[in-house]
């Protein structure tokens, strides 16, 4: 069963609003096994909205407009509904007097234009809405259902799951639609698609995997449509986790930083971080975490060669004679990081995040990462290339996969 | 003239992925007077892309289309465009021997299904990417122009920036629209309003002014249509900037960061950090700038109170009898980060960002904010509501809002 998502409103065409309501939509309706055939934004144009329904009613058995619902001149979602219906309006008392009520209580006189709000097309089923004076409408028209909802997230949410969300399983047969997510780190989406070729090629034609890659995480998302069992999905996404035993780290859909985070926590494990060229974005990272005090002691951004010296004890000679980016600098950076903060583990970080600072043996990109606990020490070097705000998310996370893979490893010489 | 901008992936369909993309088109396009028709979101699908295709030259003379041009299975935009127009394929060897030549520098062997992404429909313009291994593409057939680029936002960026904005102003004649943008700090979208409300009233009818809220920051846009001269234009932007003298911090769209980054820069001074909720965000902002070396010596994120005495000197007894939540600590935090850095100005940041943490004086949005030199010490509280994620930005602006002001005061001192 296919839908489509009209967002209607010029503040979504122009990029003023970014639309959430839709994602948020989308996401409901395809864990219900519906699938979301096309979203369209369009602005508040008559024409442009008339268009829309009949184009999408040739392919979808459900419509959902969000927006255009307000009191003012700019709002006419539901005059060009009961224009393409061919309706007229009727007047609704209750909702009329609430809110009538609700303007009271909130020391204002209700507006004429108001009113409007009280009527609706003739042939809609009205979904109220107990959060604003937009109601909810539920169009049943020949083979397709259409649902106009107000924008406003909270109210649109609202209006979802009191009402949308029952009344669809009423009136469609749903179809099954499993999925399941793996998240891996250290990897590119070559590399991984390239382990997974046998794998994929190993898919019945009712299985799809995709590939979802941010700046050094690669999420990985397997759906099963129609008859796939549990079974065979959960043998499958075993198929699969088995294929990439290093990059794997999770296989629900969480954060690297967010798994590490629940790794620390319940061993009672504490980190600390020295970061230079990523300048405090790993912290952020962390950080962002609610509760992450309990796991976090805290940083030092280095970024001058005196703070280096300063808080974390790095030598001037290893700046003289190696450089403030290389394998002995975040040696002594986390060294220093570990005996200030008295944390379970430590990382350091240093590199050419660019533009400026490459050396011929250091292009833009380049990276050290140290990560050491009381006994132990790490160091790797890596090369990454694009510019300097990918580069510091890059960095970040192949800092937090290398303190997933050291931690990991001392679990198992310890276990 | 009339633009679609369609986005391709199965996963903005069921809300995994939030689409900036097209917001981000949109706004740019529109500032070049280009409008937004609509904004189509559909999957990895063929006949859906052909038909986006078709449907959307009928009504605009110019379609972008953003993704699925990947090196993996489920990427099809670059086949199915070519099956679209009946064209065949080119092979380009320079990009192919670019591609051999990036994956030898990460030590990788180029994969078959690499080889792909060297290939381009015959009647194609390639726009060279930079960035990644997916090429731009325009396509000028009819009267409609398609251009084709990758998903990935700073790729998609960087092929605009450096193609297609110049290649559209080629190709298309636009309308005129002038823009002139002016930055603010320190006062809601409502404040700001409120004082801007005769200033609105006395636009004319060819001028518009479009408040863009981020937080703790208000960009505002002053637009003029068709007629108005440069002239005008400058006398409303000097009328808008004298309406909001302690609020404007730069008439030009620069953020709060990059202009205080240029100020300090400028004057050769240099800027040091204690953070504590804000967890290494301001250095994010600050290390984000590229040069930031120049001014930024760094910063201590104090998570714990360990760090916070270790590092910083903050006394034990201020954190037992005021807390880390206080006046009493930012000051002694900001007095420690000055003396361990030797930088000239010095931020420290302490405030509850939630969810956890709220005692009945401190509720969550709770934030100290100090700022220094050697000579004097200013500090603020402030109250926001918002949540975690929110109130560290918002936190980050204040802080860097307190020292612009701490600036501009020291420096009509001392003129």
């Amino acid at each position: 069963m296919n839908c489509t998502i009209i967002t209607i409103g010029d503040e979504l065409l122009i990029g003023q609003t970014i639309d959430t309501n839709s994602a948020w939509i989308g996401q409901e309706l395809n864990k219900m096994g519906i699938r979301i055939l096309q979203r369209l934004a369009i602005g508040d144009d008559e024409a442009q909205i008339k268009n829309a329904l009949s184009n999408s009613a040739k392919v979808s058995s459900l419509i959902i407009l969000t927006g255009g619902l307000g009191p003012t001149k700019d709002d006419i979602t539901k005059k060009t509904i009961a224009e393409y219906f061919g309706v007229g309006f009727t007047f609704y008392e209750e909702v009329w007097q609430k809110m009538i009520t609700i303007f009271e209580k909130r020391g204002k006189d209700v507006l004429e234009m108001n009113r409007g709000q009280a009527m609706l097309p003739s042939n809609a089923t009205m979904l109220p809405n107990k959060r604003g004076t937009a109601q909810g409408m539920w169009f049943d028209e020949g083979d397709v259902v259409y649902i106009s909802l107000p924008g406003v997230p909270h109210e649109m949410k609202h209006l979802m799951e009191t009402h949308v969300f029952s009344k669809l399983k009423e009136r469609f047969v749903l179809s099954k639609i499993i999925h399941t997510t793996i998240m891996t780190a250290g990897g590119g989406e070559s590399t991984i698609a390239s382990l997974l070729s046998n794998f994929e090629a190993s898919l019945p034609p009712y299985m799809k995997l995709a590939y979802l890659p941010e700046l050094g995480v690669v999420k990985l998302r397997l759906s099963a449509y129609g008859d796939a069992s549990e079974e065979e999905m959960l043998q499958k996404k075993n198929e699969l986790v088995s294929t990439l035993p290093q990059y794997v780290y999770a296989d629900t859909e969480i954060k690297l930083e967010e798994y590490l985070a629940n790794k620390l926590k319940a061993k009672k494990h504490t980190l600390a971080l020295a970061e230079s060229c990523t300048g405090g974005y790993v912290a952020h990272l962390l950080t962002s975490i609610a509760g992450s005090s309990e796991f976090f002691h805290g940083g030092v951004v280095s970024y001058s060669y005196d703070m280096k010296m300063q808080i974390l004890g790095v030598k001037q000679d290893t700046l003289t004679h190696y450089g403030a980016v290389s394998e002995e600098c975040v040696i002594e950076m986390v060294k220093g990081i570990l005996e200030q903060s008295k944390a379970t583990y430590g990382i350091a970080i240093s590199g050419i995040a660019g533009p400026g600072g490459a050396t011929p043996d250091k292009p833009v990109g380049t990276v050290y990462i140290a990560v050491a606990d009381k006994d132990n020490v790490e160091v790797k070097r890596f090369e990454f290339f694009p510019s300097r705000a990918e580069n510091i998310k890059i960095f970040s996370n192949a800092a937090l996969n290398m303190l997933r893979l050291f931690i990991d490893k001392s679990d198992k010489y310890s276990a």
